[in-house]
């Protein structure tokens, strides 16, 4: 099997070195459609299968980045420290790319999405610090190479260099070179993401893990893959026609098969709090109203509503901490 | 494919006809430890799998029943108009047993177990209507037929014929022959069964439709009858050793995997309220503190807690309203 730092290697082999001072870059947050739930290879985040998602335009992550004499992190202005998780998370992926003289990496992120709270923001993270280092070495990779770096870091990362709709290819390759993320086209300009906030504890499964014990010991696991192959179908028909129903029935139903699998894990993971389930109820209930409101759900006890721009008012009167997204929005 | 009528006639054909003018019964509920979900014939309520239950002693159904001029049917004291839904399944039922005279029948039934809230009274009505029916007409049955008449009432009526573990077959013949239920010899006299309503309004979606649904429908059934066929070996294993942490644990993955499974359908089936949550959270708190506590829930929203004796006053404290079964009381 091929490692990270050999596959990042081979990519970095011919690029420039044009290094500059300080590079400032921004990653949108994405949000699942249909679900990245479950991996092929543990290391190189390969998936097992396709996923596809929709950006949250201006909530993401603004990072700038310098060469400096050490590493030194800052999340939302403060100092991480090196004990920290994410410290050493973002360390390690960065390790792969320090070059033959290894340097050192100032990093400032700024998230406009909340940090930690189920509301994806490593993925706009490490999108963005790939992105960084790209524009900092002056290495002017293709869009498909940034996408697989980023997946390195967190998979679900690939799918946070575009606005808009983003398929990621599971790809067959055992290196994960086939293995990246590519946006869709639309112009579907009115549709929106509304994050509904579940006051919770910190998570007391964290979702890696909570996705490899699902794989490990979930017996209903086994029907996932082919769900999200007929869901992938719908969901890319539903873009291309603009069918907002369609689209928003497949994220909620694909939400709930992937809560599904977890709950069937043993331990069974269940992220879902009262409040939670207070959402969608509601969520239903506004449906039977008329209101074309849809949600989905990733491994958090948070809920993500899905509207078009018509819907806005009755959204906010109904969840009004609704945090709002433009996925076209920059 | 036979029909329940047939298979019926087949099994009365040498039994004696000797009329009594009133008899009284009593069968009491059962909740499964590892579910029946799923069946691979409509009309027999043939399953998909296996299934092992434990009853609720003295909570169930007492049933007096007589011969009459036409049927007339009486629940908790009530007369049953023939238009209700209760009154017309029942009938059908009972079209099956009349006879060559065609004769009707007088059904008086009370239920000491809440009716139609989730909590089985289905399963003692029809076992009890079928014990009432064998000794209204003197056929002295063996145990065997009269849980395989009961199966084709309600499906998990043949498992309401004793107290204590009851292991139903699924089989594997067309005409149902050899799907029927037993008992599980044990002496396990302290294990008790806790009833802890969650005020909901009518199901939305039946329990067997829920069942169908699933099955038609649901991406993730597909791993269900294997996940079965190692539960019902834990469940059998940890009452042959009176081990109640592997019981409980068992009985509560089994409950969270079928729901899963519903969850899963398209449309969803989820019957959890915010109150079923609190629930499930509550036990897992206590559990935490050292409190051996399992939850396990049927096709809706209330949740049994199964605990030991020695806890009782724990789980009333907990949940001052529950209703507490001794499996073994009559």
């Amino acid at each position: 099997m091929m490692s990270c730092k050999e596959m990042i290697d081979a990519c970095l082999r011919d690029c420039p070195w044009g290094m500059r001072d300080t590079v400032s870059v921004y990653a949108p947050a994405n949000i699942a459609l249909c679900k990245y739930w479950g991996k092929r290879d543990l290391e190189l985040n390969l998936p097992v299968t396709d996923s596809l998602s929709i950006s949250l335009g201006a909530l993401g992550s603004h990072c700038t980045m310098s060469i400096g004499d050490e590493d030194a992190y800052f999340l939302d202005g403060v100092w991480v420290t090196p004990e920290e998780p994410f410290a050493k998370r973002l360390c390690s992926f960065l390790d792969l790319f320090r070059g033959r003289d290894g340097c050192h990496y100032r990093v400032e992120a700024v998230n406009t999405v909340a940090t930690a709270a189920g509301f994806a923001s490593s993925a706009s993270g490490f999108a963005a610090v790939v992105m960084a280092l790209d524009q900092l070495h002056g290495w002017r990779l293709d869009a498909r190479t940034l996408s697989i770096f980023a997946r390195m870091g967190s998979g679900s990362a690939c799918r946070s260099l575009w606005n808009g709709f983003v398929h990621w290819y599971a790809g067959k390759e055992e290196d994960g070179s086939d293995c990246y993320a590519e946006p869709l086209h639309s112009d579907w300009k009115d549709l929106r993401v509304g994050l509904v906030s579940v006051d919770a504890g910190p998570k007391s499964v964290s979702s890696r893990e909570a996705m490899n014990r699902t794989v490990a010991t979930s017996a209903l696991y086994g029907g996932w893959p082919q769900q999200v192959d007929q869901d992938m179908a719908t969901l890319r028909d539903a873009i291309a026609a603009r069918d907002f129903q369609a689209l928003g029935l497949c994220a909620e139903q694909n939400a709930m098969a992937m809560h599904a699998t977890m709950m069937a894990a043993r331990p069974a993971v269940l992220y879902w709090q009262p409040a939670t389930l207070e959402i969608l109820q509601a969520v239903w209930s506004m449906r039977a109203e008329g209101v074309p409101l849809y949600f989905t759900m990733d491994a958090g006890p948070n809920v993500k509503v899905l509207f078009t721009e018509d819907a806005r008012d009755q959204v906010l009167l109904k969840f009004p901490d609704a945090q709002l997204a433009n996925p076209w929005e920059t």
